[in-house]
């Protein structure tokens, strides 16, 4: 920015803080004009006395000073906002919730689950330990059809042990994954198969049901996804976006990424978006879309009665949402937790905040 | 309270934690009425004999003194409890949440809105310093009607730069309010003209959504009010009610003020009332209404398929809520977020709560 | 565990962590068998020489030292987490929530309530200090019809005044329970007679509404149930199962009692079973079942419109949520908070955690 801008602004703030108070302040401009060029970044700057006097004769206007000081801290501020989002689809190594296709055998889907300890790149630069299924945080995303019959094989290459609950499809006993109630614990080096005809659509997840509050929030989960055998409106959507929420041990993520490093979701105008909202963390998250609101079709993978709109979705732990946007607003679209400490600090935009763009 | 009421209390409350153990207390009590009088203040207190021992003997029983102790503690509590809802509700300077009549020029409504940093009283005593509309937290009230022409213009007074996002409504994206995404930031000194057509109804809110942890924490937000076009039945309450929770660097309160400072809502028995719940905080608030139900009409500002009934409304950051509150229970109502830690302590009401007032 | 079964999983553990490296470690597998049997649990144990190297070689991947390690320290955890579980449910002192008959008078069911401050078991071994009705936490059901004419009486014997506030009915005022807005506060010492006709169905509580925040975090509360003049099908359940949600003094608790001391429900196959969540404390907890599905029919007590269905209910303090379980999967089924830390840590199942068990 230039000095003859930042001059501009201060003189325009001078002029708002004082005016409902009738402060004759050329003198005093005519100091600032000369002084802010070289004076606005030192500490030991004089304060032009006329200014100062009126400054402590109107209580809570501006000083020229002060409006100067203000000026260049906010640019400093912006500068940091800016940066964030320019960057914003960020690069980062590894890419969570890819689809698995399955290998098939004898008309069995078969999906192979390897869980490791690995380093994820959550935001630019910013690595951390994950625990992940496939080398992915989130877990590859399975998707299947009601009725299927599925095997899934998981291979625990972790220094604990570990299991798969399938959580939200009503699986039989035995094929539930909760360790010394359903199975023994799948020890490290050791490889375990689940097996069953896949009872219930909708949106679910997967994820360790051992030492879970650790292993889940080091990233030990996934998107599990059934298509119904009948398919309502809303399951043919033209964009399916699956967006997990999580706030554990890598911070606020959307799909395993802190802004700026998040994923855009994208579509055309008069597009019908379907978003899948899961939260695998330990808080809520008030999902507020700006520019369209949602309507609300199922919970936990089941159809509400009678859907229902909204533009500030809350989703609490282990619940799955999903709603349908009709993408009738062309423009970039700020999408976020509005938990405002979970999305943006005097830094700038980070963790929960992504962006939906509708192209026109 | 006198000696003697005190003393029947004490007497009282040795009994009930006696009775079941058969102790023959006779000279205990002589003793202490004796001593009641002067004895309950003094710490050097010598406990009465006979108690003292009946006390030792029966395990989980009161002693006299501790009875003594009790009922005077329980005094002195319940007096700070009575205090505070005997100075309910409490003055304090300046009211947030005040209607804004806009200026017409050419059939557009003009709000002007200047941000500055002022001192805010939430309750009788305590000054907090806060970031205000117009001087006001919640900022003014803006109320207009679904296909009004609006112009909103921003002054900005504070010391950095902010932009004002209308958090519901579905604008043109230009018109967004969020610097680096829909406009460039409104710096210290500037101004900002935002102007639009209305295009959907309800409950919405206006804040910044610039370093928006701290500035919307506090106190950059306000209701914005769109009447529809065609109204519904609960669009034509006896009272309408805005009811914004904030949890921010202010303490708990609804609309600007914690309790003894906040405001009774006040309707005549038979009365629709309309509360406009509006959450601007980082946290969840179940607000709990006592002696009658709440019908759930509308959710960020969409009608809800089917109204549904409730006494407590879970209520996240970024959502509104409508409820109509059938009047049909006359008196005075605590009204609170049913986090207990959010509405007393030990000193008595604070926060979260005020009052329905159902006049007969 | 025998050592061989030990060597088998380090062995398949070093094979999993490195075989997409093509390391050749039959050498370094024979030292592994030599060793194992006696070095797994020295410290100063020597790394075997050559999978030393190729741990260095191979980054990511486990050397057979470390994998030796990491099966001992899973098999230690784990014999935690199948402690806990195998002691569900244990047995602890006191059980609360247990329906009080009431005695009746010319017509009126008379329910006496003493308040008194008690030792509690939460967990085996664990006591906490509890403030209780009739010595039970919660206090003891209460259970009447819609139109009943009930009288309550409150003894009280704690060291603070209390008052009894029956959240959720819709009383006349005086009988509202809020110490300073509609009754003095019950001193130590003191009873109090509550008395009224029903006037709503539904799943209620009551609980102190006097320095409530610390007095229902000690556990002066309790399940109010009101059966309706005209059932439901709902109001004919074959299994009728209140759950209230703590998480005050108590630690994390259903009914009082913390996993694994919490009390299973049990249902046949094919039985309906309601469940009434109560949430008397300061979080959310959302309820996962597995297995199964709920199909939420009242909030609050009052019917919902439409019932909908869900695998996870968020349940906010104050709320209560009555939800109907088709028992129709066979089997243990794990039921918890689905915040993850309320129920699991790297000790095993704690807390907010239960089971349904679907009788065959």
């Amino acid at each position: 920015m230039s000095d003859k801008s930042m001059l501009d602004r201060t003189t325009a703030l001078l002029e708002k803080t004082t005016d409902r108070r009738h402060f004759l302040r050329n003198s005093a401009l005519t100091a600032l004009v000369a002084g802010v060029g070289t004076a606005c970044n030192s500490a030991a700057d004089a304060r032009p006395p006329v200014v100062a006097q009126a400054g402590a004769a109107t209580s809570g206007a501006m000083g020229a000073h002060d409006a100067v000081k203000a000026v260049s801290a906010a640019d400093a501020m912006d500068a940091m906002h800016e940066k964030g989002i320019k960057a914003f689809p960020a690069k980062t190594a590894g890419k969570g919730n890819q689809v698995l296709a399955p290998r098939i055998e004898k008309g069995i889907k078969i999906f192979e689950l390897t869980a490791s300890k690995i380093q994820w790149e959550t935001e630019p630069g910013h690595m951390v330990e994950a625990w992940a299924y496939n080398e992915q945080v989130p877990g590859p995303q399975i998707r299947v059809r009601e009725g299927d019959r599925v095997r899934l094989v998981l291979h625990n290459n972790l220094p604990e042990s570990t299991a798969i609950h399938c959580h939200g499809l009503e699986l039989p006993n035995d094929q539930d994954g909760v360790p010394f109630i359903t199975q023994q614990p799948v020890k490290p080096g050791e490889s375990y198969t689940y097996e069953f005809t896949v009872p219930n659509a909708g949106s679910h997840m997967y994820h360790s049901h051992h030492n879970s509050a650790k292993q889940v929030g080091l990233g030990l989960l996934g998107a599990l996804i059934v298509e119904p055998k009948v398919k309502a409106a809303y399951d043919r959507p033209d964009v399916d976006q699956v967006l997990i929420l999580n706030d554990g041990a890598h911070g606020y993520t959307f799909n395993g990424k802190s802004f700026p490093a998040t994923e855009p979701i994208v579509a055309k105008l008069g597009q019908k978006l379907r978003i899948r909202f899961m939260n695998e963390g330990m808080m809520i998250h008030p999902m507020h879309l700006h520019g369209m609101h949602m309507t609300v079709v199922t919970k936990d993978g089941w159809p509400v009665p009678a859907p229902w709109r909204c533009d500030t979705l809350n989703i609490a732990p282990g619940e799955r949402w999903d709603v349908i946007v009709n993408c009738n607003n062309p423009g970039t679209w700020a999408f976020h937790c509005h938990i405002l400490p979970h999305a943006e600090s005097e830094h700038g935009m980070f963790g929960m905040v992504t962006a939906l763009v509708v192209q026109a």
